[in-house]
């Protein structure tokens, strides 16, 4: 038995420049045109570096973001998901030119580019597509809605990793680092858990369950930007941190973070969450309800549904289904709905809502719900926001990816 | 998606003849010369009957128990990984003849066989091989030992059902009506989970994990006999339909059951379980700790290392392996060994002769152990048993199968 593949079949193909070569690149750069991304776009080139989203060289050409949006598919026939696209407004950049892309956040240079081509989508149409609706309101949506008016693809070379490896340290692992690790643990098969959450118990049993099955779990948790209220990357780790210090076993967990900004995308984001996870070296993603979600936009299963409509063999990484889980007096312990036959009031259930203001007062969670260690450091996060924040923070009680 | 397919890869060959075929054959039969067969030989016709030993016709010649003995696999190079044999005294049966084989328990002629071979056995080597042991206290090697001298090889048509129908009614299913149900379902990922105990909550947990990410799960009781003390199928059959209904969701299991006799072969059996498991239907068997073992024969994980062994491509029903199960008060849940890293101390376990004498004198078992309607029906069950039926009894705590 070994890993899975890269996704193309080939190895991986981080573009991010090391040593004497990233210097000389970089001295080049600092003469070059800049334009300025976005944080989605930062998260990408980053990801692109480290071999994230191997096998792509730079970011997508016309026809690959109308393959991506209309069929999932690359102009090579590559599937892909979501298209990974970079804009700017900027009239003078030209086919041919050399940029350096800046980050709009610290004014570090993160890449140099070749552009091969500069085009207009219809941004409407990326939307309907990629996230089945055009309301501002989806903050995806409104990413797309912001970018500029050209798209320039080309490929890049990276030249940072943006803060994050001197930010999270270890837990800021490449798919190189997570393969080694994999290799080095006697590991093949092995499901990601996506997280922007913090875990709760309803969490702690859908890792617990791809464990109790297969050799272990990467509890994978974004690293880049979220939507507003949102828990931070950093009280997030520590919060998985205490939970599998004191409920996992030994060597059956491994806790890591990817730079990407979520574009709550549910069903593509899902698909685009295994493909990355296949270059990672995960054979299976944990697709729990209403994964990559926001609002309403998606049923909250559609997420686990589009795994049966891609082509066979788009992916080697496939999904894990687990339905809606929680804990219930009745069956005595953790479960889902298709393990627990009784009513919703024997089920314990709180809206994030709840959660937020129980732990902001400083009122303890119900056992069944969250590990006391758990709730201790988010109630101390949620106590140290100042009231306004608070009103902000929004805490999703059950969806974690 | 669809089912896996019958072993060897047809269809599946039910060795029964029905109606007018059956009746010809039956009154033919009764002028045969007559062999008596052993409890576990009737079972094995009984399963060549309904398909279940796909795709034997019969019982095997010396070429093909010197491969499955040796190499598991028979002459034709099918995999197969326990000899089907049958063995008389009878001096006077000679290759040739047409004989019909009668039940040593109730006399009914269970098939006719066309004699095509009668050979000598080194039952000493089969023991060694299939039970890594020759010790006659393991009652598997002393239903070897006790065979008789010659093993008799030849197709058979089977006449009946041995009142397997007509005792257990519409649980006795035959592979075509699982595998007709399944497809009724909608079901193509299914898990057996093989049983020979009562359930208690530790195996509801390993039905529930296989739940969580399967279509459903068979519960597939063995009907044959057991090793004296055992609990009887019906007791069983009750408890089992009481958990179901008060703790499974609907439409999750399919309890049903088979004919064969326990072999108690661990490693070996449990492959053989798999492989009937396939022409039921079933993509998955359940292995969890000592699986199909009796005393200390096989190591506990032994019939779960066993399928890494075998020639890929030698069955499309695949082993998922569960750890040790139990409740943890640490974990305030129902846990496994790779699942809980708390202490002994922490675990509800109680042994198989705890069990039985809490039963038996009417105590309630822990609710983490046992749910309350499963501990009712085996408390009367106990009750119902006179002090010296009680003693022999013997109630494994925490392996089903």
């Amino acid at each position: 038995m070994s890993l899975v593949n890269p996704h193309g079949g080939g190895n991986l193909r981080p573009l991010l420049l090391e040593g004497d070569a990233a210097k000389v690149e970089l001295a080049r750069a600092s003469a070059l045109p800049k334009v300025v991304v976005s944080s989605r776009e930062a998260g990408d080139i980053i990801m692109l570096g480290i071999g994230g989203f191997t096998p792509l060289d730079g970011f997508m050409t016309h026809s690959d973001w109308q393959g991506v949006c209309d069929g999932m598919k690359m102009a090579s026939g590559l599937f892909w998901p979501i298209p990974v696209t970079l804009s700017t407004n900027d009239e003078t950049i030209a086919v041919g030119n050399e940029i350096a892309l800046v980050s709009n956040e610290s004014d570090e240079i993160l890449a140099t580019m070749k552009v091969s081509e500069k085009y207009v989508i219809d941004k409407a149409h990326e939307c309907m597509q990629v996230y089945k609706t055009t309301d501002t309101e989806h903050p995806g949506v409104k990413m797309v809605m912001d970018q500029g008016k050209y798209n320039l693809a080309g490929a890049i070379k990276v030249l940072s990793t943006g803060g994050f490896t001197e930010k999270y340290g270890e837990q800021f692992m490449t798919p190189a680092e997570t393969r080694a690790k994999f290799q080095a643990m006697g590991w093949t098969r092995i499901a990601a858990f996506q997280t922007r959450n913090p875990m709760h118990r309803s969490h702690e049993y859908l890792a617990k369950i791809a464990i109790e099955t297969m050799d272990g779990v990467l509890i994978h948790s974004l690293l880049g930007n979220l939507k507003p209220g949102d828990i931070p990357a950093e009280v997030r780790s520590e919060a998985i941190e205490v939970l599998t210090k004191n409920y996992f076993a030994p060597n059956t967990t491994i806790q890591a973070g990817y730079p990407l900004d979520m574009r709550y995308a549910g069903p593509r984001e899902a698909l685009l969450h295994a493909l990355f996870r296949q270059n990672y070296g995960c054979s299976h993603l944990i697709v729990g309800r209403d994964h990559a979600g926001v609002g309403d936009y998606y049923g909250p299963f559609d997420a686990q549904k589009i795994f049966d409509d891609i082509p066979k063999g788009s992916l080697e990484t496939v999904n894990m289904n687990i339905d809606w889980t929680f804990w219930c007096n009745k069956c005595g312990g953790m479960a889902s709905q298709r393990t627990c036959p009784h009513s919703k009031d024997d089920r314990i259930l709180l809206s994030g809502t709840k959660v937020r203001s129980m732990l902001s007062e400083g009122q303890t969670l119900p056992v069944e719900f969250s590990r006391p260690e758990v709730a201790a450091v988010l109630q101390k996060y949620y106590q140290g926001l100042s009231a306004e924040q608070n009103v902000k923070v929004e805490l999703k009680g059950h969806s974690a990816a």
